[in-house]
């Protein structure tokens, strides 16, 4: 959990964003170790590091600069962005390593609750790890109830989605509710991810009801930022005196 | 920018998610410090934090646990999710501060870009720090370019949101893209939002078109994930042979 690796990633970040124009010098390791509280040794081993990944070029005497091909380096980068989900019926290519499958896992409240089930019940855990052209994309866990987990025993489990793998067994999904935050990388998801331990993390939490109304499916998907993005549409509706946005697509 | 302060994130996290049992202990300081690769002294001043804000109990010799009033706690956290235009349309009230008005603003590659304008155009930037229950809730940057800035004067902006102060001068949104993604704060925005440096935010880019597909606004919003989450409903488009999520609501 090098200190260098968070300064890196916010001048980074800052970098992407344009926060500093192409003739415009960064801040002096002096001003960056001052408004960081960290040492000056910290913030050389940072710019060392986004020098060689190539986002600054340090002038010696001048200052340090936003490199010239920056922008191009940043819009080269693949990223996956929209429900990746919906991306790999639609033919994105993915693989899925599995982590964990563990039928009767003990469950944390939050999931039970999610799920409708008591206290004491515990659900099938199944963790996996999906790559796209070969980098870690996302390690998600999804949370099944005794009443469905017959049908994903893990002989079945290969790239698809969850999802598709139940409804190859007849059950049909009618809505889900999801929920986006941001969070730290803890030293587990670091490690599959292959991101620094405090790096910041897209989650993605589903729960999914069937036509009844009852919730069938639990997950939660941890993305790495570099490489996903989420992605929607909005439309305006002006019908009314107070127009709103609407979620489609 | 202390390292304890990731680490209590990270942990205050994990106890968030249920990651441990009530009965469970925590890991002990020395299996922290060994995972975290931080001295026993950052992993006592992150568990003191947590004591002070009654996430974990220490018993003398046995370990740490889970306060059993954690969940709780939790639960009582005011927490915004959702659009939060809409819900400011809809009356949720908030107050927004002014923190920048910029008529002529250097204005980032990727935001000229965004709204279709040349490389040398300057676009005005309303930066404005938004308050729920006297908590900051947002940060949000507002670029509209010439066309449309003469209809948000400094003397008009108020607590709403700008696309509502547009409408009121005649604007007409017909659809928005917007992207979520999640950052670290940087020292200017850990500022703002009375977070650490180095705490996860949520981002959110959106570029605003009017009814002949030309984009007129985009905006950076940076939320503290504590205080707001992103929640959407999804249904699942069984209409074809590859069913699908569809955003709706």
């Amino acid at each position: 959990m090098p200190i260098y690796h968070q300064l890196t990633t916010i001048l980074r970040q800052q970098i992407k964003d344009s926060a500093f124009a192409p003739e415009q010098p960064l801040p002096s390791e002096m001003q960056l170790a001052a408004a960081y509280d960290v040492s000056r040794v910290t913030v050389r081993r940072a710019l060392d590091l986004l020098e060689r990944e190539g986002w600054i070029r340090r002038k010696h005497g001048v200052g340090t600069f936003v490199a010239p091909r920056a922008d191009e380096a940043q819009r080269e980068e693949s990223r996956v962005s929209g429900l990746v989900e919906n991306l790999i019926t639609l033919g994105l290519e993915t693989t899925a390593r599995l982590l964990a499958y563990e039928p009767e896992a003990p469950t944390p409240a939050a999931v039970l609750q999610a799920l409708g089930l008591p206290a004491d019940e515990r659900a099938l855990r199944i963790e996996r790890l999906r790559f796209f052209k070969d980098k870690p994309l996302s390690v998600t866990t999804v949370w099944l109830p005794r009443s469905v987990a017959s049908l994903t025993p893990r002989s079945v489990i290969d790239d698809r989605p969850i999802m598709r793998i139940l409804e190859s067994g007849g059950i049909r999904a009618q809505r889900a509710e999801q929920t986006i935050s941001a969070i730290l990388a803890d030293d587990a998801a670091a490690n599959k991810l292959n991101v620094a331990i405090g790096a910041p993390l897209l989650r993605l939490r589903r729960t999914v009801f069937d036509g009844d109304g009852r919730p069938f499916e639990h997950q939660v998907g941890l993305y790495n930022p570099d490489q996903y993005e989420y992605h929607m549409l909005l439309t305006r509706d002006n019908s009314s005196a107070r127009p709103q946005w609407r979620h489609i697509g």
